[in-house]
């Protein structure tokens, strides 16, 4: 009960270091009859894969992920879907600098405190590398989401106190600038803000905002399972992330609720006149766009000389050396995206025994 | 599946609804030989308990917590602590108005898509009466956390656009006023705020902040069941919860790693010289004091008339009558340290086999 | 983690002891639209109800099933169903002969060792008395099957060394004496085994089997979650139960594989000419009449004086006083059957997302 | 939730298929600070390797253990160990011939069903190749019994009708002779049999049973999670058991409770001049040596022309070509102390939070 798995039906499990062989994630509970390759999971990985700007860590990786079960004629069978990316830059280094430190914004105390010791190399289990194994079983959660015609769309709203302008919203030109966001001039802004940040050896944080289109109405369970609640765990789960909301979220907490309610009404459907709820209301999607954000605080490790101390108890000044991102949000973008996916993914399915006549659909043939 | 079970070892499944016959929670996994009465419960419900300010519904019930089973001779047994809650103010009510319709800002839409039709009587299973089972749960879990040295508080901070002034901070004043503010000056503004909201047939929302102390460093699980995506989870899946944050949360988007990284030094123990963390790092706890807050949207039960769709698919307008409190804050403060005990209880227990000492202090007598 | 919660999508949780003030369950995950009242119910809880013959204890138990949430307008909603039986005869005994001593075949040294101390009335948690709440979760699972077309029926095959003979088997003679077999002739030789046995101071075991009709192909899991597995936990879970096995069973362990293989032939759909599997191949249903057989130990509590020592570390003579049933064979039949449908129930429903076609049967309308 | 996880807090996810390009497991939650190498884990998995003797599928597959991550300077971390083993004798084979056909006393029926088609090489995930990850994981769980003084043996008592003479047992005979059996003279027997049914072109079965010593008492779960009901899923997990019994197992039903009952004494500790229970009392462990047997089938691919139908719906003749062993029990003996092994450290690892007394242990150092 390490917490390296995730999901009810749609069930994966991660493994792996920064600095070991590789990593990887076994999905277990993924529908049978999907046509999936591994071109299908590497677009993604290199959405996330470093070096790609000069705002991500320079480290060399293919990251080339291998299918190693699971799939048999270009299908899913139903069984467990086993993929794997192989380390290949694991450039031997000397760690006697840090291996005893705590390194401050990092979780070095806490897992030296939990386990009696820690794998001091890239932060072992708590690197950011981890989130790769998510990515791709998001790739194969976005490929069942595909089937249903429900689409999960990441990109950054904020660096620092650059914002993007909404009036300027553009979803296509996340594509074409390094910081992911949907507005060319705030995405120049942030980069210019970032060349700055580098200069002093500082980093930055930012805002993530993910939607989802076509997710039915009804998805998410009533008490501790919310459809809201198991996107917050989830996205919470991923390093750095400091606060998590939907909709309005804090900015509900300042209006009346004759401001915050979204009125109902009918036109070829059931549908809302405004989307303050962020598609969930008491737990359970509303049929709206699903709407998140997540806060990301700087990263950690900078270049600049910090106090510190380690475990022989002495107080110390440390200068972290390495490959380290200026600001994690970027490649963030489509770990948030796969995050929301597989809960996307494991809630429908789960759902889908919630009325008696589903399940006299599946065996009673209706 | 339907979600109301939570927690990995110390498990805590809820049942009712608001005008059934009851509601209870079945808590399987409590230690053996924890003190446990009624009054120790008790003590909470009534925190949460309608009827106790112009503030909150006038519906009138006691609240009176009865332990069925998991308690002998005044001790937890270590076998499920079932708790129950009997409604005895169902007022037989029209619900013709609103048994079709699908009111603004409430899950009706959701639960009757989901399960083809629904319990409309006061919302049912998304009635916020579903929190006594987690409050009964809570003070359970309280009592563990005391016989570890470790206290749960919360409170509220703002309401409206009232905040708290961080310099009059007193936490023993939260009990001095119907806001559960602690500060005194600040909950005297919102209470205006709200008499005003009321006459105005508004409703508002608000932000809980909430404290752990004495939390050992160490604690949350390294991926999926971090210390911060388990209460994320939690906190979310209390109904009118918008955003979650830890520490400076969505503030640590704006500043500088420079700014936001925690020092460590140590001084009869690892230390931080500021706490920006919230107390979790890479998801595990880190020895300070555990920080988080949520914001509560308005209640969505508002007594001006609304536009929205019934399930005949017609266009209507409707008028909310009954005993609605015209901001759920108040009575959410002891929802989120419930919700906040349980989770911490349940990591703290996980946390246990996370070394072979600690199996071997069990099992080898050291 | 006490192990009070079993299943996955149909989710129960039991909750009481034998004196105590009451026992029920929760059932999460049964699907909304089932009609659902308490004789339903009652009907399967009156089969195990003590006192219905000179067999069965004489303790005086109405076993009056209260549905306490979860249903409305006669349906269930998709939310949890909490049922509930009140204890009414715990008659006030004198415990101190037994509450430190470890009786013979009984989990008295187990459970003070796991907890520190017991709940010595009656058994506590251990009592056969637990099983009513499983017997209440099996009749709505029951009520599941039936909408499916699936029936699950079981009787005593063998008492001590008094068997039923396959050639005079009546399925519906079981209800007609009290040792419920399908052979009349069996069941007069074995109440007069059990006469004598009573005399005697003694108890007896026996074999049940337990047969599922309409149980369609393709249910059960392909590794851990088995149908054999899932059904030999469900069934082991069962106190007294020290043998369980499927189709030939051990039999199989002893004839060559040309006589154990069931040959497959078509004729109005996939059919086997034999049904040695049990109904069951690789842990997957394979379309015929699911077989399991169950071996009950005798009752351990018997009048004789026993040797046996107690918690002070004493050698000492015990007589076991009170109401004990002979044989717990003819009211364990209804609570394997229970076990059988609620494990059914679940993998019936975990089988519904085993394809894509299944998923966009449910959200694309096909 | 194609259930390919097990376990609670010690969890372990496999994966892979028999003619894929490996199969491996993920173990999560295995306790830090436990030496581990890959010596440790091969050793077991020569075991299961086959052909070792002409009992055995020539196949040849050096089934070489990778620990791909969760061991650092030769320790467990605490975090995930990926366990994987790549296949390098997949011959190319032709399966035009059994594609389509649902071979008798195999799973294909129920797969194809289930799944809409089926990976028809060398079985798929139902193959007993599956069974390596197991073997993988339970040397992993061995580690942590040995450090616990608790040791996992099994082998066999029968083959068709050759059962070993209980006078001659001789636990360290097992590894002197191919069928894996602790009495020698039974083993020549049993050879011959087989021998014999080789040229038969026939199959067996037989009966394995294990044994567990040191394990405390007090293990196991009141309800669900008895240790019983836990192992009877564990061991029903494994391809081909057909029946599983602990202690005097389905004798116990033959006998009267006057006879079964075993005494408690004491005598430097609680002990039992019997142990006719196997080790378990209600579900719990009563401190005494666990004893588990298990059923087996004759391996259902056998060379003689079988009748079956195939999914054209034709009834057909078919002959099973390839390498297949003649009887699975003397390669199943470790499948079964491995599942035995890890059920054993999953239930001692969440026994740990069972009383108080244990956590403030582990929290406030007494």
């Amino acid at each position: 009960m390490s917490g390296s798995t995730y999901g009810n039906i749609f069930k994966i499990t991660t493994w792996g270091e920064s600095h070991g062989r590789g990593l990887g994630v076994v999905i277990d509970g993924c529908p049978a009859g999907i046509p999936l390759c591994e071109e299908d999971i590497q677009r993604d990985m290199d959405r996330r894969k470093p070096g790609q700007s000069r705002f991500t860590t320079q480290r060399s990786e293919a990251d080339k992920i291998e299918i190693m079960s699971g799939v048999f004629d270009g299908m899913t069978t139903g069984t467990p879907i086993s993929l794997m990316v192989l380390n290949t830059d694991q450039r031997s280094r000397d760690y006697s600098a840090i291996c005893d430190v705590y390194r401050p914004g990092h979780a070095d105390y806490g897992f030296e405190t939990k386990y009696g010791f820690r794998d001091y190399r890239g932060g072992g289990r708590s690197s950011a590398r981890e989130t790769l194994a998510r990515v791709a079983a998001g790739a194969v959660a976005r490929k069942i989401l595909a089937e249903l015609g429900i689409s999960v769309d990441a990109y950054t709203v904020s660096i620092n106190d650059i914002e993007i302008n909404r009036n300027n919203f553009d979803l296509s030109e996340r594509f074409n600038n390094p910081v992911v966001m949907p507005d060319k001039a705030a995405a120049q802004r942030a980069a210019e803000l970032l060349d700055s940040a580098i200069k002093n050896l500082d980093s930055v944080g930012g805002v993530v905002e993910c939607l989802a289109n076509g997710l039915p109405a009804g998805i998410g369970e009533p008490v501790f399972d919310k459809l809201d609640a198991s996107l917050g765990r989830a996205i919470f789960s991923i390093g750095a992330v400091k606060g998590v909301e939907f909709g309005l979220g804090f900015e509900a907490a300042k209006i009346y609720g004759s401001q915050n309610n979204d009125n109902f009404f009918f036109e070829n459907g059931i549908k809302k006149k405004t989307n303050n709820s962020g598609g969930v209301l008491g737990g359970i999607s509303d049929g709206d766009t699903l709407v998140l954000r997540a806060a990301f605080k700087p990263t950690p490790s900078i270049a600049q000389p910090q106090q510190t101390a380690n475990n022989k108890h002495e107080n110390i000044e440390i200068e972290i050396k390495g490959r380290h991102d200026p600001i994690v949000v970027p490649r963030a973008v489509i770990v948030v995206e796969a995050m929301t996916a597989i809960t996307l993914v494991d809630l429908l399915l789960m759902n889908m025994a919630a009325k008696i006549d589903n399940v006299k659909k599946i065996y009673c043939g209706r």
